[in-house]
């Protein structure tokens, strides 16, 4: 059904489930961002022994395809948990992100492609 | 504007934004997830040494708020990466998870709560 | 055999044990460094939904002892490959790491113990 | 000196550096597992844009190998604690370990190279 694939309802869908299975108690968001980062790791390992090439085509595999699509829908599900208990709109915040991004990080021009990842490292994971 | 905040509008903005610095090259399927479960990480670490009700308060504080909210966008903004470079629906692989998990994980009777949170454990984090 | 419980003799022990299985190709420092991540996770998960005092009770349930005892083994195991593979004495390392810890984080004064977790992190975390 | 170089002598240093600073409430197995898996993220980060090749060179690089050298301290640091504070002999678990894994994964004929990676990361990432 089409309302089920938009933020709102998948996060009530989700509360529902964990109510219903009485586990909001271990839900802390302390928990839920552990139970995260475990299940992006989990995806993780799916790539951990593969080459860059190899990495590309782990769809064409319909087991790892699957898997890999699995672990998508756990690592949003916990992330989609998380932001709902502390109040945090998860695509708000990354559009403001974004915002910020294109201000801090402005595009080369064209001709100055990078050529040290170190410094693309800094651009990726920091604010 | 609204329609920032709709996946496909934002997935379109960080491949543009990726694109205009020429980042393509690094944005393998293992690298992004190397990074998304990196920045999941650093979400964790904002609560690695608080207890469980600490946890819940860490939007009262605005440089804490501000933080988390910028961590949940790191890490939405790799998940949403990985999944556009290998054409998964994020939404809809968390639809389908929840459909099966309703069926494999049917909720206890009220009066049966959970007293095991090992058990919880499984039923959160495997198919 | 007592020689077996030093980290070199468990760098060469590992070592042996990869080489007869062709791996080396696949222990470039990067992978390496992301199987040790997910090793960590894993030992994470098992801890992700307990309380702080469930989480100091682990080790009185055999199976739960185990399987602790078993994912530190692989964090350990792929930390000293990670080291052997670049030239790092972890020993060393740690050892020169609360060298400069010493002087950077004095020992408070006994009678102020500390009341804000967030100032710990910031110690534990960074050098 | 040379009795810091020693598993048992580095743990005693890292619990007076603990109690010291009256960490010990903080450090409970699960804190420290979150900590110890944050760590292990910080090494990945370094790594994370980068190809299988230039991963090999960290080193070449003062700054660079100083906080790959730094990283994998603090990754020892939280493993040790966690490892005090259950009892756990990680040097005794690894050598137990590698015992089971040479039972369990025979060393293939010399001449069946493995080729397909996945086959690999079972054998890698569990007992």
């Amino acid at each position: 059904m089409n309302h089920r694939l938009d933020v709102p309802a998948l996060q009530n869908r989700l509360a529902a489930f964990a109510a219903a299975r009485h586990w909001q108690p271990h839900h802390t968001p302390k928990n839920l961002a552990a139970a995260l980062s475990v299940e992006a790791s989990e995806l993780l390992e799916i790539f951990q022994w593969l080459t860059p090439e190899e990495s590309g085509r782990v769809m064409a595999d319909p087991e790892t395809a699957h898997r890999v699509t699995d672990e998508v829908a756990d690592v949003l599900a916990y992330l989609l948990q998380f932001c709902e208990g502390l109040g945090i709109d998860p695509l708000a915040a990354l559009a403001a992100k974004i915002d910020r991004n294109e201000l801090r990080f402005p595009a080369p021009e064209s001709h100055k492609a990078p050529n040290n990842p170190s410094t693309n490292t800094e651009s990726h994971s920091s604010e």
